[in-house]
């Protein structure tokens, strides 16, 4: 099955660039409410999945035992763009299980954020592995072993308790197994699973209202989605667009991107659960897609769905900031 | 018409993501030698097309009057990295004229190169004009403008001079119009016109071979690519994939790439001009299917063709440096 195209890249009036993709919807009893593309191909995640990743921190007690709030929670749920918010953060994360950088295993990074890489390099600084987009997770997964007496030392790897836990809450939440033949490595280290583009949308549906889940997972989740809802800069940084999507309602509406243009998100009141992915990886266009997917199911209010075709409407500018074009949604995303 | 997927980018043994594009192989009469997907489609060269938009600096003598060899040739011809040596050659350029960096148009940006963003910000610089990627093209046009006595001011403006001999080299070389309902303006500010992938491909066997071409324009081409080929790092920069394709077989492999998944290509030996786009823009799509191109089209030297097999299957590395996939050819394009 060959997806359809979803974005456009305008240059002056010419479409320039084109990228195809496949978008679930999808509510908490597992109906789809609204496909495009090839919802049943086995997609990695990647890091659009933290908020499930991040159950064991909150479920095994560590986060309470350590008094993580909104701002830890979401953290644990981010790819940050190591500001120095994010990288004080970790720390104190770590610092709380009695642990430093040293104990991560996710390889360090300059920043994403182009600024926060000019101030570090300014600074005289170099990066470590708190600046890496996917410290906050790794300071979760890190907080959980040391709460529940388990060596740290190799948490990444497939057969430590920490990502059986992880396994284990994936497998569960989003109802589809995590088979070996299906399984890469993430940019981070940690083991990630292609699984259905509609069970992620399924699992998301699920944590956004808690049906099918015990409760002690359903009050996590829940606590955990609120948290990324509450503190939207510390899930990415500044100038990212999960920032403004989420800001765009405050509490209403959850996202969290992946790499290779992924997307999972959820609208509570809804009870929908949304995932998807850009055929080619692009992270500008499964920006588009989801702003495009949001407006449309949250149409009924009509000042949002505004907001949102607008951050589906980002500007390309030349680099004495000229507007020379723009993405747009197309085809199947058309409203 | 759908493109085929050219590309597959793949994670542990799973194919991650995929990139479609279009292929077109001509020789200087204009036959096909090797298309794949739609060539005809009108595709925006944009910096794939330094070599041509050249041209007017040789053939007005400017290059000549200022003394202009290999090096500074390719630097016209350059998306360069804004690395020391290409910042220092460009403000040379002007310096022959008489301009510094303050006549340049095309806008400031931070170093492509990562490794010389850092080193400027660590020494408490800050970039201008010279460190913008086009910096050298646009250094040929204030020297072509200089030494005609032309006013340089607005020379991004389609309706300037220098803009008119650009303009007037592309449509001869490529033999295709350079229609205004097809303009886009390009990120340094000049006007890019969508014509079609075979009408550049022609383009370049042309300007390749001399086939076609008045003898003066011949030879300024001719200059223009052997500039190049002789200077790939001064074209591109540092670990850029321009500079080990073209030193795969100096002197015998011309490759420019293009914002938005583009390459322009020469093989002279065989009198072939290649381009291609890739649909959704991608540069790292773009940059296997060159190589995988040049492979097949060059497998008579067995060994050259390894070495381009070899950077037409590039490594993707976890941030610990381990191996975790890799980008590869795919459909059409596997040999």
């Amino acid at each position: 099955m060959t997806n359809p195209v979803l974005v456009e890249v305008l240059r002056g009036e010419v479409v320039e660039s084109a990228h195809r993709g496949a978008i679930s919807v999808v509510d908490a009893d597992g109906r789809t409410v609204w496909e495009i593309g090839d919802a049943g191909q086995p997609v990695f995640p990647r890091s659009a999945v933290k908020a499930i990743q991040a159950l064991p921190l909150v479920e095994s007690g560590a986060a309470d035992a350590y008094g993580f709030g909104d701002r830890e929670l979401a953290l644990a749920c981010a790819s940050h763009s190591g500001e120095p918010q994010h990288v004080d953060l970790a720390a104190s994360m770590l610092a709380k299980a009695g642990l430093d950088k040293e104990a991560l295993e996710c390889g360090a990074h300059w920043p994403s954020s182009h600024d926060a890489t000019i101030e570090l390099a300014r600074s005289g600084g170099w990066p470590n592995a708190l600046h890496n987009n996917c410290s906050g997770k790794h300071a979760g997964f890190l907080c959980t072993c040391v709460h529940l007496g388990v060596a740290p030392s190799g948490y990444v790897k497939a057969g430590h308790e920490s990502q059986k836990l992880v396994r284990d809450a994936m497998q569960s939440v989003t109802g589809a197994a995590q088979r070996t033949e299906l399984c890469g490595t993430d940019g981070c280290s940690i083991p990630t699973y292609a699984v259905p583009l509609r069970s992620f949308a399924h699992g998301f549906a699920k944590i956004a209202t808690g049906v099918g889940l015990d409760p002690k997972r359903a009050a996590a989740a829940k606590r955990l989605l609120s948290a990324c809802m509450a503190e939207p800069f510390l899930v990415a940084g500044t100038g990212r667009a999960d920032v403004p999507l989420m800001q765009a309602a405050p509490g209403r509406i959850f996202v969290k991107t992946g790499a290779e243009g992924v997307y999972c998100a959820a609208i509570p009141e809804l009870g929908f659960g949304i995932a998807l992915k850009c055929d080619d990886g692009a992270g500008r266009a499964a920006e588009v897609m989801i702003a495009a997917v949001l407006s449309r199911l949250l149409r009924a209010d009509a000042t949002l769905a505004a907001r949102l075709d607008e951050l589906a409407r980002p500007g390309i500018e030349s680099r004495v900031g000229a507007k020379v074009g723009l993405l747009q949604p197309g085809g199947a995303l058309l409203s």
